[in-house]
Formats: structure tokens, sequence, C-alpha cells
């Protein structure tokens, strides 16, 4: 006889039964190690699919019930070593059960149920318990940005564009940008989610079941939003939980990364804006005055592995309808490393951002050496002799070259230039006032007058922080809530258990 | 003097103002030509801007009105060919300006803008444009799809993973599930919308200026949802309207070549479940027997183009804050090419779709010879017998294998070779009559005992595809809410340019 | 004392040398379970580098010598365990040899060398090693599609394009196709080699190194075909060993996806073309009828990590000289995956391939029932009536439309039927003799006219396989000769120790 | 009747031959537009393949010479406007000369011929004819700089790792590091014009043709190496001439990206290292002050469209062999934008590095005020006090921190400061005398002393250099020849069309 003693059951690709030879074992996908984070979630789909097919009536309600004292046997000793040891990947629950149990009890636990969903159920859960560790990480950090930025809303320093100075803004100011930014990636999360969190459960492998499932009860207990409305799409659409996960983590990498590298070139000696904390730096084996900003290396590491995660997804998920199932395991190993890679990331750069060591005499130097006050001299002429704008661009533009040409710094230029430049523009003299002049040269004076919605004067940016501190507390509490039906629904099914438990006698 | 004559104005690059020599032509970045699509939003953006200024008083009354009235004019002859003579790219207003008005009034354009919120308010005006197209023909597609549906939701025909025919379906579910994979797009689109029509306008280069520029009114006048909160990261910031906008188009693409590479696999000589109407295929210069399904390969040219667009964008936007910003014209480049083209291979989809022409025969005999039927006859037998669904299974599957290796199809099948196949798995007969047989190997009733949520049953199929109209009908009103608050915008440009122009003698 | 004692030696990055906090451990760059496959190069670069610097008197014999002794006493043990130990990453030498032989002694070992030829050395060896592993691979399913082709030189089968039935060839034809592919890949891998298999060793960071180090030495030892020439480029261009190492590998998965692809589809029911051995196959654990070929899932998870590490590697290698260091970690955790994992799917195809179960009827049949003849009757038709191509290929036209229209297979058409077409067209009888017609409707004798230089012919195809096997040889034994190159360097190394250790006193 | 007087022809897809309806003008695939660059190779294979033709006798002599004579009249006025004229894209030719001639005579040229191989022969000419430019710009940047560096062989500047001040080394070693980098470029691209410059002419579709075509002629004529040497693989394998092509320009699109982005850095006033002249820089619309360097922007445009093509080429190149054929149309277009493009970086590179204006005394400032010396300390250490490298390195990072902590800039450290650092390491003395800690602290001895193979000392890079030209002179050569032999198949060709028409009577 085909059927095997329950203690060396070995699965449904036991030679003999459809298929004649052993599975090569290069090839075999059906590896509990290859489950990744997906482990407890299979657990947990074992145990609501369980709950479910009992409750409906669907097996019988004493084999249900043995199934789910085994399950809970099994987590006494550790769930990952239990299937490890009997292997199965996602049916390592049915290897287990059918061990300790025989096939007589635990062949039930398929019922209804199949690699599809099994795959794409844990799968959700397991990008979801992500999900949710990386935004609240990313609050974090957005919360250091926000207290942080305040500090320095007075410290000059110079704005950045196609890598040169441009105008000056604060230091204060470039960090609250990037609340913004990271706002946005909060954002994107959310809506994420709310696609990741839909329940195939019941999808089988495309058309449902034909035993009368109770799909909303499965969703329930397993803390998703809903099930997913259509069978197909539920087990090989994977747009959200694949495509489009890749791509947030990637338009988050991409911002982490220009963050890096901002703190990255502000560090180096040449420009002497910032000193990372030594704990994290490392320094080199021969060059011992090397202080290596450790935290923008490692940012660039898990920013290309994620950029490369988009690729993989793109390209895999490839073929008619139903081919694509099998890369999903590529993705999975990308985004394994890559969640728990970003998490850690935004983790130190919440703790690194608070201490960096700010140079502001450095900044300061900067800001008014290179010429970044040109603008506002123009700006100053329009408004001073009401000459148009361009005029004042160009007069200025000779103006810095007569500086240049002549190793005059910004703060040294006397109205006399600025009239051989006007007249050498257009034959005629501007006569700005040494005080006037000199008030436009001044950055912090650039900086103040900068009082437009969104900008950098010390006050309005202040204004425009207490709304990026506002829009930061409803995306905690949304990420406490989230986390919050995610742990009700987790209670819901232990205690689901316990009443099927204690209302079969054993 | 280096102040030109106005007809020969040469803009702020003129040589012997900052720089001494002439730009090398080939690294001219300000040609009008590659504006692209953006030219007639740096059209919008100067009359805006320009209404703004005068309404504020920041720039004189008269020279303000002169300007509206000159770009007026240049409406009359066409936008695109004045622009494109007097070039200048982004900054091809002022030029124009100049050349009709003099520098004493056409200087004035630019009080208070820089290259930086030209730019990227024209790239945003630009690719809402094409984003609300691109919403609209995706709501298109949605709905011809779900016209078409209900007319195939009792033609069975095997669903397919891994490439496999695995469970009977419906070609109607089929249909069907296509319009839940377009409405997610549809959500990515609409939420990436709302990022991206926020105003960078009054952001200039970083730090917005130190004239009182109205952020709010620019905003309104130019149709957008509100003012970007921060000067920096309205100008330096791409994750949304670049690198998102990209991984939204590209995550669409590759839904639409999943849906062509079903279309071009199942009208395949061999497989013969569809022909595609003539008006959308191709013939050979040798071969004239074939009829090639140009929408698939057009698909295929056009998702791989918009991939490449992902890799361009997440390239390219590297380096500290404010380096990135060239690169976006390479990733211009991509958007104008890939939008028109996504947006008509919906509007082809929309056309072929309805018209394919369903071999109802081929698909029943394929769903029904390969043993699609194998699940429900290992259900039927648990319901039957009270057999374990696992034991079921494996009897079922030395069923399959004995019936390849005698030649035998399903629905010849006989109750003794299931016994057969029942004693070689556990020494017992399972004793199915003949009519419970063949009730498990019928596939449409294969398709009626699904009647689970979201599953291919037609009474099921067809409550569904209810909600999928209800939300189809929402969206299709939110699109066009969007459409109108941006054409509400432009009427109310032109009336301010009228107010002010009427209300101020030439 | 900030000197430690050896027992408790924690490398060069100890608090309180140059930084003073501990380094963060998330941050820790220097782990040794990190190296992945570059642990054993890393220790071969110690053991020559100490050679080196030994024979050319750099350092003190007897201290080099003892620590070439401390090196061997750890191989006793094995290296992994020793250097995971101690740790320390490329370090872990050092680390090791400071902790057994003391500062004074194991202080030693890091004269005239850096981080950063460490990794660069250790890189270009562990590719070296995957590369000719590869190449090995490569030459076997080579080996393997030569010896199958000739079996089936006679067995027809359509050609495809676009997906559809093309043209007739052979199944053996098509099999040889692939050897010229991967012949390809061969030259493409053994041209890389050449470039990654050079020595970086003395470029030290990027200046070399103000020690006598003999570079031709250690190059020689460690099996390189020579030193770099260029110091700064031997540790910051990563062009050929990242770059063009992902690319040259994705560029070979791209064509064994295609292998798949046809593998998978011609294995569905509705090709009915190949069946593949049991032991590649999985089976469902709900559908008992699914026969997966596994191998087809693998490779195109395979091929979609590697299309991934080409991203990763072309985002990472972006900033100024010297920046793209780091990110070389995330290219090698790609590469130590990727590498392995496409050489097991070499190995598979060269098993799979020859035991493909051909259904060679079945392959004739769908070669003659959808007019993949069309081309040959027009050619036909050209020959035999002197009509231009276009003429006689736009009557074939016609009788093909008619055909479908009418239900007539092709190899039931007439004269008359052709006939009927060509006057259609022009108004002419075609008048071909019956047995003229069903020569061209012949679909042997349409591959046996096909004796062009690379056609399909079969004694055409079997003269063109000879010249595809003289290539395999010269590439087979080019491989060899790579390989003994590096043992031979090897065996020089242990060699040198030896002499050096037993001519030195303990 | 069907068939169309000769002036209204509209090819094979005329409706009513083969398929009914007109085909949807969006999804025309023959349109001469779409040509692109392939338009010219286009008619040279009309001509080649007609002069085989003839040659072998497989059509009239009489009307092949009348099609080449109208082929040499559509000459005159410009192959250009006469092929958009007629439209047809690849077909152009026969639509061309069925107007000019009739069916009758214009019908013939495409005898043996198929959409396959026109696509693939044109395709492969024109990736030739770029290759070939790409080839020669590269080595006209090489010889730039190979020119450049021996001016600065003494201009001593700090070497750069991780983006920091790491050692001294020269401006002139820096510049001599790109002619190997890019020599390995043309190594790639000579590699791949061989692999490239194969003619699969005579493959038609994939089994090529049942006429007795001369394919070694064909090939020849057209400045082929030789003929693809199997049918199907002429043209259904792209790996060559699409997936290198793209990544061997991208990764030489990623190392002038490194290039430029050094010279981006090094230009900012922080920097302050060189000077780009006024002819490759924009300025700015506001910020008169600014000097854009327009080369290193472009170059990121530039790079960033490059690494696209490859995500392209590799998301196309998908699906069982005959599928991917369209989506070469998704790379053309990238390859005929990115291969003008890069070729004209390089050229704008090869006139831009000789005029960099190089700032010596900035450069040494920052190369020996930052402990770039900090090593070479450490090594002297070793070499004067026999000291183990690992406690000499350590002292030298005591030094640094204190040199830190104190504000004592390295220049101006003391012997006893390197006591006290050696004292609380190890509780010694190191006793240095002054003038050794002088020679190890200046960095012009630093760069002296780096005389090993490939290091930056001036007489060892100007050995080095030699053998870079050397090099490049052969790469020069090789270059010409291979251009030599298509202008010879090229008169080849000519000059058998003369021969043809002027022995056959018109």
């Amino acid at each position: 006889m085909l059927q095997q003693d329950h203690n060396t059951y070995q699965g449904f690709r036991t030679p003999g039964i459809r298929l004649t030879e052993p599975l090569t074992p290069s090839l075999q996908s059906h590896k509990t190690e290859q489950l990744g984070d997906r482990l407890p979630a299979v657990h947990e789909f074992d145990k609501a699919h369980l709950v479910m097919l009992i409750e409906e009536g669907i097996i019988p309600r004493a084999h249900g019930t043995a199934m789910l004292r085994s399950l809970r046997d099994m987590e006494e000793s550790g769930i990952q070593p239990g299937r490890l040891k009997v292997q199965g990947g996602v049916h390592s629950g049915e290897q287990y059960l059918i061990r300790a149990l025989g096939e007589d009890v635990g062949g039930w636990i398929h019922v209804g149920r199949s690699t599809g969903d099994l795959g794409e159920v844990s799968r959700r859960i397991a990008i979801r318990a992500h999900l949710l560790k990386y935004m609240d990480a990313l609050n974090s950090l957005r919360q250091a940005l926000l207290l942080t930025a305040p500090r320095y809303f007075d410290v000059v320093m110079p704005g950045y564009s196609g890598g040169q100075n441009a105008q000056p803004t604060t230091y204060g100011h470039w960090l609250s940008m990037w609340a913004c930014v990271f706002g946005r990636d909060f954002d994107r999360a959310s809506e994420l989610y709310t696609r990741v969190n839909q329940s195939p459960a019941g999808g089988a492998i495309l058309t449902g079941s034909d035993f009368p499932l109770n799909r909303d009860r499965t969703s329930a207990l397993l803390g998703f939003g809903q099930p997913m409305p259509h069978t197909i799409d539920a087990i090989h659409s994977h747009d959200s939980e694949c495509l489009e996960t890749c791509c947030t983590l990637a338009i988050h990498a991409s911002n982490m990364m220009r963050l890096a590298d901002d703190i990255q070139l502000w560090s180096t000696s040449e420009f002497g804006f910032l000193d990372v904390a030594d704990r994290f730096c490392g320094t080199s084996s021969i060059m011992p005055q090397k202080k290596n900003p450790e935290f923008c290396f490692r940012m660039t590491i898990s920013g290309a592995t994620t950029v490369g995660a988009v690729s993989t997804a793109l390209r895999g998920d490839a073929g008619p309808t139903g081919m694509p199932l099998a890369y999903m395991h590529a993705v999975e190993e990308a985004l394994w490393k890559v969640f728990p890679d970003l998490t850690q990331r935004l983790a130190e750069a919440a703790d690194l951002i608070p201490e960096l060591e700010v140079k502001r005499d450095r900044m300061k130097t900067v800001a008014e050496s290179y010429w970044g006050q040109a603008a506002d001299l123009a700006g100053g002429i329009v408004r001073l002799r009401g000459l148009p704008w361009r005029t004042a661009h160009q007069i200025v533009g000779i103006l810095v070259r007569l500086s240049y040409e002549r190793g005059i710094v910004p703060t040294s230029v006397t109205p006399e230039l600025l009239d051989e430049a006007a007249n050498l523009y257009h034959g005629k003299d501007l006569g700005l006032k040494r005080d006037e002049l000199s008030d436009l040269l001044n950055v912090e004076h650039s900086v103040e007058r900068r009082t437009l919605y969104g900008g950098p004067s010390p006050k309005r940016a202040s204004h425009e922080l207490k709304s990026f501190s506002t829009k930061l507390e409803a995306d905690q509490h949304h990420t406490t809530e989230l986390q919050s039906h995610v742990d009700t629904a987790h209670a819901d099914l232990e205690s689901a258990i316990d009443t099927l438990i204690t209302s079969t006698p054993e």
C-alpha cells in the first residue's frame, strides 16, 4: 500500500502517488527554512483555518480540536524547531499533525485550502508585520527631526542646488524638510497597508473551494481588514504586496540615501559643517585619521539592495496569469532582508541626527563667502531702485564676476564696485548706500526676510513645524490603531481556540 | 554696454555678464524643444505668476498688464511656435516678453521666481494632465470589462496556475478579476494625484523669495490642491512626482502585460480559446497565415519602456540634496513617452476585449480533458465518504497517474478505476456511484458549486460584480471632480487676467 | 595604557584610540560572517602577503614565519570557525595572530596593506572561483545539448515567432540553437575572467604603499594574471568585477529563462510537445493532476534575482571616486547567492534536457495543422509558376483566409481552392498539380529543403553541429587551463611557505 | 480583384487578403519613422540582398537590375524622404519598388527574406555604426587624459576613500587612472563588436529559406564578419546586440558618472580644487553667482537614461523563444537616444578635461591639513623604530585624536606630542627626531616614496603612462581597421551593383 505509516509521512509529493521519481533535492520548493519571516504566519493561518472549519461544521469537531491541541503542543517547544523538524514549508502544519495524530486526524487540515492561499496569506501577514515596524520607525525618525529642528532655526547655512552654494537657509529649515519627506513615506506605507491587509484566505489556488468556507471569519481571525473580493485576484495578483511594497520601500530608500549623502558630504573636512558622533563611525586599518560615517555607508548598501528588489519584482512578475507565482520567492528573499535593514537604518538615523555636532561658524562663513547673497542683492536693487529683476540680476552677475576676478569677498564689496558693474551693464550708477548694501549681503537678514509660507525665517519655520507635528501625531495614532487591530484579532483567535478546546472532550 | 537691444536679448546666460565664453551648444539646457509636455504649463505659470505679482503690488501694474496682454498675443499665433522661436525653455516667457516689450517691462516677470519652481510647477502640471487622461482611460477599460464579463459567467474555462491547467473557472470570472486589478491601479493613481497636485510655486530655488509672494493665490490659479508647506522640499524632493509616478505606471504596466500575455497565449492555435478581431492584428511579410496580436506586442514594448523609467528614476535621484535636479530631464523624457503610450494601450484594450471571439467549446474541452476536476473529485470523496482530505487527495493522485498510464480521459473514468486507486493507497474500496463520479467530474457543476465569496459561480460572480461597478462609478465621479477643479482654476485665471487688463489702461 | 592584553585584542577600532565611543553594533562592518564566500580568499591573501613581506625583508623573518605557522595551525581546526571566533572580517587574520602571538608578532601582518586591497583581492578571488564553476557548468549543458540534438534532427516541430506557429523546423535544430547561445555566454564569461583575474594587491587604499612591496610576487602567488597597473584603479574601479559580473550573469539568466519558458510552455497540456521527467517536477497539495516543472519555476526565481543584482550594482556604484566602496557589500550579498543558484540551474538543465520525452506525433500534427507551410507554398508558386514573391504571398494569404472561413485544414486544400484564391487576387488560375501542392504542404519536405547555412535540414544541422562541438572542446580546454593556473599558484604558495618555515627555526 | 494598382499598393497587410479589417493606426508597427537609425541599413540590405539574388540566379536578372536602378534613383532625392513617403518601415523598399515598377518587378525583392532578418540585419548594422563612433570618442577621451596627466604628476592632492581625505596622491595620477578605466570600456566595446557584427541575413523568420541563398555573399557585402551559424539563433537571440549592448553602455555610463561626480564635487566652493571653463557652464536665472558645470548634469541625465535601457532590455527579453521579438523596439528607441548622447558626452569630456583650471595650492593645503599623512607617519615609525604596524598605527591614532582635541594641525605636531600618544598607548616614548617627523608629514615626500608598480610617484606614474599609451595606439589602430572593413564592403557593394547594371540592358 502506498499510504505510509504516519511517522514517516512524506507529504503529497511522495513518490509512487502521482509522480514516480523522488524530487531532485535542489528543486524542492517546500522547505521550511525557505519560509523566512512567513513561518509564524503559516502557523497562525493553520489555527484560524481550523477554527473556521470546526465552527462551520466542515470537518469533524473532535478531529479539529485534536489538531488545535496538537498545534498548541508545538508552541510549547517552539514552532520554528517544530516545523523545521518535520519540513514541508507552508505544509509543515499538516506534516506535523499527520505525524503526531495520524492521517485520519491530521489529514483533515487541508480541506478547502491550497498552497496558493497558504502562500498569499502568510506573505501578507509577514509583510504587514514588517510594515508596522517600519511605519513605527519612520515616525520615530520624524519625531527626532521635529524635536531637533527648532534648536537650529537660527543657524544660517548655505542652501545647495546642483551641488553648489545657492542661497542661505538655516540648518533647522533643512532638518524640518525631512519631516515632510518622511511624512509622505508614511502616507505611502499607510495606503499600501490598506491594500496589503486583505485576506486571500479561501481563494485556494484560484477558484476558491466547493466547501462552504466562511471567508469573513478567517479574515477576521487573522486581523485582515476584509476578505479579497475575487478568488483569482486573491492568489494571482501581486501588484500590491509585491510590486508596490518593493516600490514603496525603494522610494523611501532613495529619500534616506539623499539624507545620508547630505550628512556624508557635510561631515567631510572640506565642508566641515557636521561632526557625527563617534559611535556611528568606524576608522581605518591603515589611516588612523579616518572617521568613517558608517551609517551613510550602510544606508547606501541597504538602499542599493532595495533598488535591486524593485527590478527583481518587475522582472519576475511576468508571463500569463498564474505563471509568476513562483518568483515571489525571489521577492520574498529580498523583502525579508530589506525590511529589517531599512527599519534599522531609520532607528540609527533617529539616534544619530539629534546628536550631530553642528559647526555654526563654519556654516555661516561658507554661506556668506561665495555669493549666496547675490539673489538678495538683486532683489534689493529691484525694491530700492525700481529696476526690473532682469536688469538688477545682470548687474549683480557682472559684480560677481568682477569680485572673483579681483579677489574681493562679498562682504567687502563696496557701492562703488556695484556702480562699476551697473555702468558696464547699462551706463548708469545705482547709488546704493553702504548700509543698504551691507543689509542685503547679510546672510542672517536674508533668512529673516523669507517669511513666506514654507520659508526659512525662524518664525515662519516654527509655525509650519507645528503642522508637521500635528500630522505626525495623527500618524502615530493611526499606526497604534493598526497594531491594535492585529493584536485584538490575535487574542480573538486564541480565545476562539480556548472555547473550542474546552467545549470539546479530548 | 553689456545690456543688449531687446530684439537680440539672449537671456541671463549672455557671455560677458557672469561668464565669459558662450555655452557649448550640446550642453545648452534651456531649449524650448526639451520642454516636451511642460510647454503649456510654463505658459500657464507665467500668467498666474504675473496675476499674483500685480495683485500683490509687487510689480508695477502697467508693466504687469502689458505682459499679460503680450502673452495673450502670443496665444493667438500659438504658444508653441512663439516659444520655440524665442527659445529659452522654461524662460521662454521672459525671452518673448523682453523681445516684445523691452527689458524695462519684460524684465519684471521673473521677480520671486527661479528655474527651480518653473521646473517643478510645470512638471507637476504636465504630470497632472497626463494622470487625468490615464485615470480616465483606466476607467474606460474597467467599464468595458464590467460590461463584458456578465456575458461569459456561464462559459467554463480552465483556470491556470504555474502555467498549467489547475481548476475550472469561467471566462467571465477571469474578466471580472481585471476590474479588481485596475481598480487598485486607479487607487494608486488617485493617491499619487493628491501628492502631485501640490504647488511648489514660490519655492524659487529652495528658500522661497524675499518678495511678499502670495503662494496660496498662485496655487489656486494653477488648480493645485494647496501650496507645498516647505520651500526646500517643494523644489528638491522628487519622491512623488518622479519616483512614485514611475513606480505607479510600472505597476500598472505589469498588470497590463499580464493581461496581454493571457490574450496572446490564449489566442495561439495550440490554446485556441480566443480570436482577436482583425483590426488589432498584423500579418507577416512571408508567412501569410500569421495573425499577430499587435496589441500584445505593443503592450510589451510600452511595458518594458515603463520598467526602464523606474530604473532611470531610481538611478538619477542620487547624491546630496540639490544634486538630482538635473536628472529630472531623463525622467521627463521617459514620462512624456510612457504616459500617452500606456493611455493608448488602455484605449485599445477597452476596444479589443469586448470583441474577443470566445471559443466556448474549446475552453470547455480543455477544462475537462486534463484533470482540472481532480480537486473536486477529492473534495467529493471527503464529503461523500467522510475520508480526510489528504487520503482522498492521494487516492485521486493515483487515479490520475493510472488514467495517464492507460490513456483514459477523465470523463471516461469509472468507479472501478477509482476503487483500484483507493485499494492501491490503503487497501479499501471507495464505492462511489457512477452518477456521483460523473457529477464530480462535470466542470460546469464544479463552477456552480463555488458559491463562496469572490468565487466563480455565476450567481456569486454577478453579485460581486455589482460592488465592482459601484466602486467604478465612484472613481469616475472622483476623476470628473478632479478635472473640474483644474478647469475651474483655469477659468478663474483667465477671468483674473480679464479683470486686470480691463481695469488697466494700455 | 590603551594597549590591550593580546587575549582581549579588539582591533583598530578599540574605543579610546582614535574614537571614543564603541561602535553601534548594527553599523559594525568588519564582521566575519559578512565575508560570505570571500573568507577562504582572505586567508589565502594573508599567507601570500606574509610570504612576500618575508621574502622582500620588509618584516622580521622570525615574526613572519611564526605568523605563517600560526595560520597553518588555524587551518587544522578550520579557517571558518577560527575566523568567526576572533571576528574582524577581512582583518580576522590579524585578530587571530595578535591573539595567538601577541601584538609584537601579529601586529606585523598588516604592513603595506589596507582594508581596500583586502576587500578587492578577496572579492576577485571569490568571483574567480565562482566563475570557473559557472563556466564548467555552462560547458556541461552545452555538451548535453550537443549530444541530444542529433537524436532529433528528423523530428519536425513548429517554429514560433511572436508566440505563433511560424514555419516548421526540427526539435534537434531548436536544441542546437542553445549551444550557440550558451557558447556566447561562455565567451562573455571568459573575457570577464581575464579582467577580473588581475591583482589589486599592493594598491592599499588607493596610493599603494611606501614599503617596497613586490606586487608581481603577490599576484603570482595568488594565481592572478598580473598586478593591476594603477593603484587607485585597483581599489576604486568596480566596473569589471562588480558591474560586468552582474551584467554577464543577467544576460545568461535571460537566456536560461527563455529556455525554461520554452520547456514550460511546450510541456503544457495544450501544447503537449514535451514531458519533463518526474524527478524535476512537483505536484499540488490540492490538485493531484498537477505536474509542475519545478526547474522552470526555480529558473524564474534565480533569473529575477540576478536581474535585481544588476540594478543594485548600477545604483550602488554612484558618487565621486571612493564613495562607492561600501556598496560592494550589497553586490556581494547578491553574487554569493546568484552564482551558485545559476550554476545549480545549469546542472539541472544538463540533467533534464537529455531526458525530455518528445511527443513527435503531436509536434508534427501541430506543425502541419495551422498553415506553418504557407511560406513554402508561396515559395513553390514563385519557383513553379514564375510569379513574383509578393503576388504568390498574397494569393496564399487569401487561400489561408478561405480555408479558415470554410474549416478546411491545410493538408486537405485542393488546387481548385488555390485557383479560387488566385482568381480573387488577380483573375487568373495557378493550375498547380495535386502532387506539387502536396509536396509544398509536407512539413518534412519543408525542413529538408532548408539546406542553407545554419538551416534545419538534417544534413545541414549535423554539419553545423560539428563546428559547435569544436568550439566547445576549445572552451573546455581553456577552462581547464584557467583552473590549472589557479591550482599551480596555490601549490606554489604552499611550497613557498614550506620553504620559509623549514629554513627558519621556530 | 484584390490586387491593387501599383500606385496605391498598400503592402501585405492590405485588408481583404488575409485579414479583413484595416489595422488600428496606433498598432501599426511598420512605420518608417519608427526605423530610427536603422533606415540607412534597411536600404543597404535591400541592395545587398538584390545583388545576391541576381548573382545566384534566384530572381530574373532584368527585374533585379531594374530594382537596383530604382533604388539608386531613390538615393538621388534622399532615401529618408523616399521611404517616409511610401511608408512600410523595414518594407519601405518593397513599397517603393512596387509603386515605381509595379508588382511584377518590385514584387520580387522579398524572395527569401522576412521581417525577421530585415529587423535583425538593420539593427546590427545601426548598432555597429554607433559602436564605431563611440569607440572613436572613447579613444579621443583616453588621448586627452594621457596628454593631460603628465602635466600634473607633481601636483599633490588628497586621495579620497569613503568620501574622505585618505592619503596624498597627485592630480596627474588621478587623471591617468581614467585611461585604465576607459581602456576597459574599449575592450568591452570591442568584444561586443565582434559578436554584433555577424550577419543574420538569410535567417528569414527562423528557419532560413528554401531558396538557394548565398549567406556568405550577403554577409560580405554588408561588411559583417561572417554569417551567423544558426538560423533560429540569428533571429531570436538578442543577448549580444540588445542585452550586452545596453549593459556595455551602462557600465561605461557608470564610469563617466563617477568622473563627472569627481569634477562636480571638486569644483564646488567648499572643495575648490578645479575650475571648469566657462563654456561648459551655465548660470542661474536668479542666482547670478552660480556657475553650473552643465557637463556633469548632462552626464547624469545620459547615465540615468542608459541605466533605464538595461532594465527595459532585461524586462523585455522575456517569454518563450520568439515572443520577445517585438520589444526590441523599446530597446532601439533607447539605443538611438543613448548612443549619440554618450558619444557627445565623451567628446565634451575630451574637450573639458585638458582645460580644467587646477588649484594646486588649495589641493596641497587640503592634502596636508586633515591628517592624510597619518598612514605615512605610522609606516615611518615601523621603519625607524622597528615597531609592529599595529602598534605604530594605534599610537598615531591617539596622536590624531589629541591633535583634534587640542586644535593642532598636522604640520605643527611635535615629537613630544607623539611621545605623549606613545606613552598613552604602551607607556614608552618613540623619540622621533623633528626632521624625521617633518619628513613623514610632508605630502610631497609621501607621493615620492610611492614608487611601487602602479603608484603615484612622478617617475613611476610616467612609466606606467607609456604602457597606457601603447594600448591606446593599438586600440586606435583596431578601430580604424574595423571602420575600414565596413567601408570596403560598402564600396564592394556599390561596385557589384555597377557591374550588374552595366552588364544588363535597361
